[in-house]
């Protein structure tokens, strides 16, 4: 399958880590050592996971596609404004579209790569053939600022991408293959981050674990599905991970032996923005690519999940 | 595919009718006559969706098929434990499996259908063969029981499926085709029936909007999925729809101009079981089926949602 567009929506408002030193103490040199992390992105409280999918969706190319073709709408997020009229049913209402399949997904950090695999079981079904994926984290709203275990960690963000079975004049990437796996049977998954709506804000008890098992499943994710296509280490120009922590980025980067600036990131001005964080990586490097550059997207989310997307650049 | 085993939670407690009349003035006869709902069933403090699910993995007959062959586990809820570690992770962490894809997803009451069309896309893609579908609500969590419009409505439950791609001789159903669509542009979808889980419990300020879309697009999916498939409305043997309301459940029957013994009710005992619902209605209606009954599953989900499942009992 082929990705022909992806757009991003990011919010206005800028958080710098002076903000956090007034109110929970931590220091920019603190935040920036551990993490990476300069400054962050953060929703206004009109906004949240479906308004920000919808700006996404907006800032889609109107003349690449038409969008009331879209056959497939496949939402992604782990910070719901509304589990009923989730973000993939606020899309199809912006988008006014009948008729179609429609669904969010929720796999945490990881979940743009299970909602791709989706839409390759929908194409393989042939029951669709032009897709909509809409990842948003509206993280902030679920975030205790003062909290000086995650409180810093948090971005907002959202990202949209066309996805088509088949290549067309647009494309811009072919999916070459596609790995997810859970591992919630891991570590500390059930309790290393934790997100209980109905019990307060985001939780980081086991952090240390949560960093150990990103490095770990990532670097393993990106192995994997490079050698089950027949490809070696070497032959990879890029790596987009999820964007959790810039020294997770670099670990993974190193125990891969890729040069540290293959590893694309954005942490460091958008904070982790949850399941969009690579998907906004992959938008904003678009410049970067050459053809038939081998770029692998790996994620690893809390809970927990990993996995890795393998794609050609055209 | 085929569906090989059903298992069912239902928490002990039972709430009745009169409990509400003590805290919000409804009397029995008016929830009877408005929703037929005579009693439901609420977990406890310490049980959640994550549990709930994982008491109905258990259920499941260690003898008729070995769980640790499963190689998918697609789970469904819109009333989540923990967005993170959602309940398919829990699960996994249950059977303490590895390297299987396990996601989560939430179209609300819909959520069943659309997890067994994932479940067919991870077949067609051959990614897959025995999969573990979970489906779970806790309601009574996110419901406020003073509210006079929804509070009386919400029961507690969860139900587990072994879904395979080939037949075996634990195959009870054959599942013959599976449609599902959001209607998240239709009516009132937004703001019929929301839950927002950073800013309160279940609401329902456009109830009538909801029934009666409920009682339209189960019809349509119902006779869409005979239709495609060579069959008449006649041949229709069983009809287990979401189970909302028994006067939606009574009017979908009178539009499919089906018998009313004919579409399968615990709603009078269960109240709305949100996403797990109509699958618990399946399990406890095993005894009914003869040989080569033609049974129709169909939902609608709040946001809105639809789709039905058209099974052969075996």
């Amino acid at each position: 399958m082929y990705i022909s567009q992806i757009a991003t929506y990011l919010p206005n408002q800028v958080v710098t880590n002076e903000y956090f030193q007034q109110i929970n103490g931590l220091s920019h040199e603190w935040i920036i050592e551990r993490t990476g992390i300069e400054q962050r992105r953060k929703a206004q409280a009109t906004e949240n996971t479906n308004s920000m999918a919808i700006q996404a969706v907006k800032a889609l190319s109107p003349f690449a596609i038409n969008l009331q073709n879209i056959d497939l709408i496949v939402g992604a997020t782990y910070t719901p404004y509304d589990t009923i009229h989730s973000l993939a049913h606020a899309v199809q209402h912006y988008l006014d579209l009948h008729h179609i399949p429609v669904l969010s997904i929720s796999t945490a950090c990881s979940s743009f790569v299970n909602a791709m695999e989706i839409v390759q079981g929908y194409f393989a079904m042939g029951k669709a053939s032009q897709a909509l994926v809409v990842v948003a984290d509206n993280n902030t709203a679920y975030s205790n600022e003062k909290d000086t275990i995650g409180g810093h960690l948090w971005g907002d963000g959202a990202a949209a991408l066309i996805v088509t079975k088949n290549p067309d004049n647009q494309s811009t990437m072919r999916v070459i293959d596609i790995i997810t796996a859970g591992a919630g049977n891991v570590g500390k998954a059930p309790e290393g981050v934790y997100l209980r709506p109905n019990d307060g804000k985001f939780q980081m008890p086991h952090g240390k674990d949560v960093f150990m098992n990103a490095c770990q499943y990532m670097t393993k994710a990106t192995i994997d599905v490079l050698q089950r296509n027949g490809y070696q280490l070497s032959d990879l120009d890029y790596l987009v991970p999820h964007q959790a922590n810039l020294r997770i980025t670099k670990n993974v980067a190193q125990r891969l032996g890729l040069p540290e600036e293959k590893a694309l990131s954005n942490i460091q001005y958008l904070g982790n923005t949850g399941c969009a964080g690579c998907v906004i990586a992959l938008q904003e490097n678009l410049y970067r690519f050459q053809k038939n550059d081998l770029i692998v997207v790996t994620v690893f989310g809390g809970g927990y999940s990993y996995g890795a997307m393998l794609v050609e650049y055209l």
